[in-house]
């Protein structure tokens, strides 16, 4: 870099001081010549190579604990996918491409699937990416690529992180986090916020870089070039919370779990949550060739649900875009598929496949004995939402409400909150559009923080318009996670905070510390603030 | 389709009643094999393909005026051009593709580049395809595609109108159009409007109605089968209008053209625009491999410039994404391009460029003498707005703005307009963002309407706080051509409309006959609406 001196999106807070140790870079792609000659023998190496990979993972999985064992699982389990390796077996046999080749082809296919689908799953890309590098460079006999061991406590550099990088690492070996590409909402957030080490994302140059110590500051997304001596103050040890979200002046805010999945279910009910505020039902179908049937659509449901028994959950109806997992949905490509037909649009032409949705989410309800709500993704306008609430009831669904991601939605909070009984904000595709801007796109995150006040300002209008009808508002993004940003958003009228289970503690101790006139003085102060920075002091000062 | 009624959207106002008349669908795609042996005869054939299409198109344009006269001859412009057809020569010989092959794939990069662009550019695609079926028909010796002879008033069912399609068109044997896609800001919308035929566009299933006959209602968007007596009820004749935007109660507001070449600036004069509102100076570079010179710039700016000396003209930035015309400045593949680093995104890293257009921006100003104020696309925030004053200030211009068509623009107009001297509203790409909906895209084109109540509350928001300042606000999009919508932003606030140059006149005259008062009953009535139809008419009420 020209200078020594870089900024990203500050995404964890604290501030460290460290040698620079850097994550490999993904391979170069697999030359597609020359071909093979003998293409029975070359498709033969796939599966060994497939297993030797899932077995290194696993074997790395059992020397670590709760998500990082679940996230190798499950990269483990993606490595022996036997979709991926009959595909790229075929390709072999019909293509004569090379075994490494063929991985990276048959990957490929399944990478651009989950980036067209947009959002959560986009992200998810980034996994298959990992099991497809693991792949081709055993085939290769190179090094697997991922963070190296760090023997003394050091600053990590890298593209973007996937799960896997990061699932077996030493907390207390990672002084900060700083990745090129990323955005607010990425893993290498998540994970950072969950460890309470600094980090910084999107900090474009620093790939570049050439020298051998940073200075991170996770606060102000500066990145300075330092002398290498080591000093660390993040935010430290992890909080305790007791597992009932309330104020410090005896409110009560649900503090819930975003869940896809029967171990996401487990991990959030053994961190505390006190029910589900997402329930993100559209993994339950990523595998699926054609449509589930309502009995396996309501054994997958009942899975997730059977944590909570008794306790709330919001379930999301499907919301999926032109993606190929889904594809029995929707088959067309997009120009932009973050703006498509995405979410409940598709239900517009289809409405058997919702109906059949909510059928096996009532059943699931009544036999796993969860107090379940219902919500619809991509909601433009009250019409829509009307709609949606008319089926759901039909359904035999109590409770129905819609998420708010749309900026319009926003915008007729008041028209939508007459005929749903909840809104649930979902803060990282609302951000996407009210700025424009990819929430996967490096280039533009600083845009996704959500700090940025204009992106309050809507939120709280949609916090004004609950709080006159006495209707509740949750907010389901990652803005939830962050402790000081779940006390504005109370304070702007939000009633319930869903989140990763790894911020559950965080949030719900630091709830504990704050009354509801601080939360109202840190919404006033960062609504009134000119950018994410000033937003993000005038919220600190009443605490 | 199962019933004999249908909705899409109502994009021209009047209802008509007639015969069916189908427009042919675009060619299928040549096969790919089998492949020629003799590539330099198949090569040969290409170009004398695209000049016979070239000069029917040309003869065409002979028999037809004005608007339809430039179109005829832009797309035969476009037949005869060599990049087309020098890169389907190349395939053929490269490949051994067949001639017709070989120009569909060639064909197909200029219009993926187009697409992946969006907006405006995204619109220009569909030329592209049409050149591409009719010089394919040639080479195949096929009919070419497009309306047939029209011998008695019908009505016209098409998937999508090319200029090419409609710019022959005898207004006078089209009762009205209905398109199974499109949407408000498309071709057929902008045509249908100018020559007051009523119209009806993402009117899905359209295409698979087995009727002989139609009754289109293009206020309310319904299309239903009918006898197939013939009545019209259309908006009828051009206005007339002296050229002077004035209100009934002699307040002024500018009337203004939207342009983007010397072709468009001369339509634009010759129709009484006040001015220029929108001066899209991406057109100028479309053809460019390479940035061009700043002499080349002021050169192309000048030409635009010329019929507007001494008048207000607003030259906006470029506003170019991921796309291939331009792909000096951004090579990079997105997988959203709407909501990628476009517009004023682009000059964070490479300032240099922008400097340069600014330069000669203020270079035109001087030898054009015209009135020149310079604005930014895709401003997100008050700092970007700042950033780009800044710069903008410092080469020499005075009167310096920003586009609000991110919403987080819209919601921090305030702050804005502290640092511009004035705001112009897109419109189009706004709705885009608001309504999450690619207005590119036909399933979603009911969400682009700019009667939507939520896009005019945002609009009212910008307009509120221009008028608290006093600074100036202008819309850009495709709503200033609506004219009973036109009353309805001059009652929020909006202080000037710039369009198309089809639509001045019934503009101009609109606004004569409305006075501010009315206008401001028209804009409260149609922000309390909950829909477009009850916006629209809430805003005719106190006509």
């Amino acid at each position: 870099m020209s200078s020594a001196r870089l900024s990203g999106v500050g995404v964890s807070s604290g501030r460290a001081t460290g040698p620079v140790v850097r994550v490999s870079e993904a391979l170069p792609e697999p030359p597609a010549g020359p071909r093979t000659a003998d293409t029975k023998m070359e498709a033969s190496l796939i599966r060994p190579a497939t297993e030797v990979v899932a077995q290194r993972l696993m074997e790395r999985a059992k020397t670590v604990e709760g998500e990082a064992r679940a996230v190798l699982e499950t990269t483990a389990a993606m490595a022996g996918d036997p979709a991926l390796i009959k595909a790229a077996e075929k390709l072999v046999v019909d293509e004569s491409l090379t075994a490494a080749r063929a991985v990276h082809q048959a990957a490929q296919k399944f990478i651009s699937a989950l980036q067209a689908a947009g959002g959560y799953m986009a992200e998810r890309a980034r996994d298959v990416q990992d099991v497809r590098d693991r792949v081709v460079a055993e085939l290769l006999g190179l090094p697997a690529p991922g963070v190296p061991d760090l023997t003394s406590p050091s600053v990590l550099v890298a593209r973007d992180l996937a799960p896997a990088d990061t699932a077996g690492l030493d907390p207390s070996k990672v002084l900060a986090l700083v990745t090129e590409e990323g955005g607010p909402t990425s893993h290498t957030a998540i994970l950072a916020r969950s460890l309470g080490i600094p980090a910084v994302v999107a900090c474009r140059g620093i790939l570049a870089f050439a020298g051998t110590a940073l200075d991170v500051d996770g606060d102000t997304g500066q990145v300075r070039e330092s002398d290498g001596k080591v000093r660390a103050a993040g935010t430290g040890k992890k909080a305790t919370w007791n597992g009932v979200g309330v104020l410090k002046d005896g409110l009560r805010v649900k503090v819930l779990g975003n869940v896809g999945s029967p171990a996401d279910a487990a991990a959030a009910a053994a961190a505390g949550a006190e029910g589900v505020g997402l329930f993100r039902t559209e993994f339950c179908f990523l595998d699926a060739a054609e449509e589930p049937t309502v009995a396996e659509q309501t054994a997958a449901y009942e899975a997730v649900l059977a944590p909570f028994a008794g306790k709330p959950v919001v379930v999301r109806t499907l919301d999926a875009g032109a993606d190929k997992p889904l594809a029995f949905l929707n088959p067309d490509p997009e120009p932009n598929p973050a703006l498509g037909v995405r979410g409940l649009r598709v239900a517009f032409d289809r409405p058997e496949i919702l109906d059949r949705q909510l059928e096996a989410i009532a059943a699931a309800a009544v036999s796993s004995g969860a107090d379940v709500s219902v919500m619809a993704p991509m909601v433009a306008t009250a019409a829509e939402a009307a709609w949606f609430v008319e089926r759901a009831r039909k359904a035999g669904i109590k409770r129905v409400g819609v998420m708010v991601e749309v900026p319009s939605a926003a915008l007729s909070a008041k028209e939508i909150l007459q005929v749903v009984d909840f809104i649930s904000i979902g803060t990282n595709d609302l951000a996407q559009y009210v700025f424009a801007a990819d929430r996967q796109l490096g280039g533009v995150a600083a845009l996704n923080d959500p700090w940025q006040p204009a992106l309050l300002r809507l939120i709280a209008l949609v916090g004004e318009a609950a709080t006159a009808t006495g209707k509740p508002v949750g907010v389901c993004g990652e803005a939830a996670a962050d402790p000081l940003l779940a006390c504005v958003l109370i304070g702007m009228g939000v009633t319930s905070l869903s989140m990763n289970h790894t911020a559950l503690a965080d949030v719900g101790a630091r709830l504990a510390t704050s009354s509801m006139d601080i939360c109202q003085l840190a919404a006033r102060g960062a609504l009134a603030a000119g950018d994410p920075a000033t937003a993000k002091l005038a919220a600190r000062a009443p605490h």
